[in-house]
């Protein structure tokens, strides 16, 4: 069984995926070509990129399998350990969830991706990939069914539901499917998350802003804002609105538009900021939309708390940043977003697991249920309390029994 | 905003609670006495039960207050603190969920109580109880929102549906609703969990299994397989079923049937127990039925495999036990039996939050995401990650930028 295996055994898994995958690139190369020949008249370019599996995209699963085999053991660890009384003990231990749902959009290189980070958490998974995908999904699959055929646990921990059903077939498997991973457009993974029961770990939208503050450093404030905004513009952490208090608008606003315009971004404002510098005017929608494009939306506020108010209201609560130098102002900033990151004097492209150190990454949650933000393998985890007991019985620690519990951490 | 607002602040309002309905106690018995008046004839003894609120239900609740108060505050304690770079510090920090629904059949003592869980952790509450405790929980919720109106946050912290819409319009909010605690019966439970895509705290069933392992001190098994039976026979922690290895099942029935027998308790046996002992047989749906009584289904198992397999088929993923002096038959019982709390050589009725040292229950979860087992207030909690910059950017962190991360853990 794969949840109870050694790690040992998992990581040699994952080097024989590894191994396989590599021996059978051409035969996943032209399953792969079929896909994209099939497909080339009907999808949009961007999502004709992200079908691509080529050399490119093999080189950087295998490299992001080396990663995961270095990872320490996600599961096994000790949580709480406490001596309910004198020799017994309480344990609580990470184990893997179960059985994780995939369901993705073309992107054939995420399917290894969330396969190999099941495997290094002893999880099973159930993939649904999308039809332009079939023939990569199905040699992919098969390539890593092949590679754990002569493991202790065997090749059934992953399984791929190749029926011609749509992907809604596998939203309704809550008994099978602890928890779900989509990955797609925002569309789609917002129709995963309104359409099932299942928990669902992942964001639909992005809509991240920053904050520049009147205690702001303007000139660190735009680098932070140009970063946020034009260092990778399709991400989900990437900046869309900027707000700034009007205390510093009128020297900031230009500084700011310099920059974003230099680097080919196109600037809508409200009322306040189109008397300052000349752009073309924001609408309430544009604050309402993720542009993952070189666009955003300018709004001058009167007051941190005015601030806060349009980020809860407006934004996704993935990730925000405030500018400031006074303690004070980010102290309250951090207190009441109430977004998975909350960051200050920094780009909102830091929102991220690689770089928050999590060692690989399982996704980006918004949810504030399970796990928050940036999500590492131990998101694909849940526990399990162990008691070791020598007899014990709840009548002796009960009321004339005579024992009671003294609650000793130790750890 | 009750969210970001002081611990201090937090415990002040729930000594107010506490002085408000001490005061008012008149005013919500008399409202409790109407109620089961106006159901005395409609509803089963047993709801009735649970339906009274009197001076014993109340120094209870007012004692649960007193021990909420006394707990370390769960919002804002550092999960993680790692250095990303030089000055560059990442946190996570725990957080209030946001808004938690209540649902609850009769026990206006669970309204007070769940109620008092929020305020401590910084959590708004829609409450929807019965239709049958209706006054009770007028009254309640009146007092408190008088005890809570000149805190800073004020009354709307907390506030209760008292539409004629039935349980199943809360059960709809989820855009208003983080994450729903049911309390009332098994099917009640059961009802709420599967009709909403909120996700749920709670379990509907506690179908819990002793095992009686070849190496086990038959003398210690008779102690802790009474106890799990007839310590509290209603408690979801109780156990229902004992599988016996064949090696020791002629010797070890007729001590424990002596001792069960004694409690009161009604055997059921499967054909290889009545070969032993003199039983009434047992069907194969005794097996998967939470008697929440003194009865308890008997099966004789040839196998450590066979016990585990029973479990991980007829339990429901709430609590097991194994009682074994061979430690390496106990781990690969701890390993693959998938519940929430397995115990060896002690009485199943220890899984529960006070006993374990969490300070206060919230529930016992047999959900594997978010919260596993008895919970204490920190499954009231989320996190956000909170990041400290000095001006960086993502640009100087990739390629060629001649910045990098060092990832150092602060704690």
């Amino acid at each position: 069984m794969l949840a109870a295996s050694a790690l040992d055994e998992r990581n040699k898994a994952l080097e024989s995926v590894k191994r396989v995958l590599l021996e059978h690139r051409d035969e996943i190369f032209d399953a792969n070509a079929t896909d994209v020949e099939e497909n080339r008249d009907r999808l949009s370019s961007s999502i004709l990129h992200r079908l691509y599996f080529d050399q490119d995209k093999l080189d950087s699963v295998v490299a992001g399998i080396d990663d995961i085999v270095r990872l320490p053991d996600p599961i096994g660890r000790i949580l709480e350990k406490r001596e309910l009384d004198s020799n017994f003990v309480l344990e609580r231990r990470s184990v893997p969830i179960g059985v994780i749902g995939m369901i993705f959009e073309s992107r054939p290189d995420a399917l290894v991706q969330i396969a190999s980070l099941c495997l290094k958490s002893g999880n099973g998974i159930i993939l649904k990939g999308g039809r332009e995908a079939t023939n990569s999904n199905r040699a992919l699959v098969k390539a890593i069914r092949e590679a754990t055929r002569n493991t202790s646990f065997g090749e059934n921990w992953i399984l791929q539901i190749e029926s011609h059903e749509d992907v809604d077939f596998i939203l309704t498997l809550d008994d099978y499917i602890d928890l779900l991973i989509p990955r797609g457009s925002n569309a789609f993974v917002r129709h995963v998350m309104e359409n099932t029961r299942i928990p669902v770990l992942g964001h639909a939208d992005g809509l991240c802003s920053v904050y520049v503050d009147a205690f702001a450093d303007l000139s660190l404030a735009v680098d932070v804002v140009t970063d946020s905004k034009v260092q990778y513009p399709a991400a989900c952490n990437a900046a869309e609105t900027l707000l700034v208090h009007e205390a510093v608008a009128g020297k900031f606003l230009p500084m700011v538009a310099r920059s974003l315009i230099d680097n080919g971004v196109e600037l809508l404002g409200d009322e306040k900021t189109r008397k300052i510098i000349d752009v073309a005017p924001a609408t309430d929608r544009d604050f309402d939309t993720e542009f993952l494009s070189l666009k955003m939306a300018i709004k001058v506020v009167s007051s941190l708390d005015e601030a806060i108010a349009h980020i809860n209201e407006h934004g996704s609560g993935h990730t925000d940043a405030i500018v400031t130098n006074n303690v004070g102002v980010r102290d309250r900033f951090f207190a009441h977003v109430d977004s998975a990151d909350v960051f200050s004097n920094c780009s909102t492209r830091f929102a991220d697991g690689y770089r928050f150190g999590l060692g690989a990454e399982v996704g980006i949650s918004t949810s504030k249920i399970h796990a928050r933000g940036p999500v590492g393998l131990a998101g694909l985890t849940s526990s399990k309390w162990l008691l070791y007991g020598n007899g014990e019985t709840v009548r002796e620690y009960s009321k004339g029994g005579g024992k009671s519990f003294h609650h000793k951490e130790l750890i």
